[in-house]
């Protein structure tokens, strides 16, 4: 199955919402930093952590981004400064 | 100048030392979201950036990660879900 990695991070307006933008996060990728993480998702796993998110997030409140690093394995390089976090080995925990 | 875009993401643990490096990354990119930039960097800006925040963090206690996402103007894209950002358009502001 091939996959690509994204970096997802967030900013959620509120605490309810944002513990739930965690457990959803926590299911698709790894964090690499509070509201950063690193997601290694193939096309239909994009797609269910897209209509996850869509049941959290308020629209006018909250910000998600993501950024495409490439194929999983061949994907943009990740400097640490400090103190370091494990990269994500491969493919979410749950699906 | 040649710049190529970085996604910066930090996990600050003091209060004072992220103020300071609040400041450091307002001079050299945009805010994508609350410890998240872009910078357009060209390699003398990279190492000026570098050392910048080699004076402020505590290597034991913070984190700074930094993404190479590719060329100036041929970056890899940013996606947001819900309240948007202004990306950058070029450059630091202050060198």
């Amino acid at each position: 199955m091939a996959r690509r990695r994204y970096l997802i991070a967030y900013d959620i307006a509120d605490p309810a919402r944002l513990r739930r933008v965690c457990r959803v996060m926590e299911a698709y990728g790894q964090r690499l930093q509070y509201s950063v993480f690193l997601c290694d998702l193939s096309k239909l796993e994009l797609v269910r952590w897209r209509a996850d998110v869509h049941e959290v997030i308020d629209y006018g409140e909250d910000s998600v981004v993501m950024i495409d690093l490439g194929p999983e394995g061949a994907a943009a390089s990740v400097t640490q400064l400090g103190r370091p976090r494990d990269l994500p080995k491969s493919g979410p925990a749950i699906i």
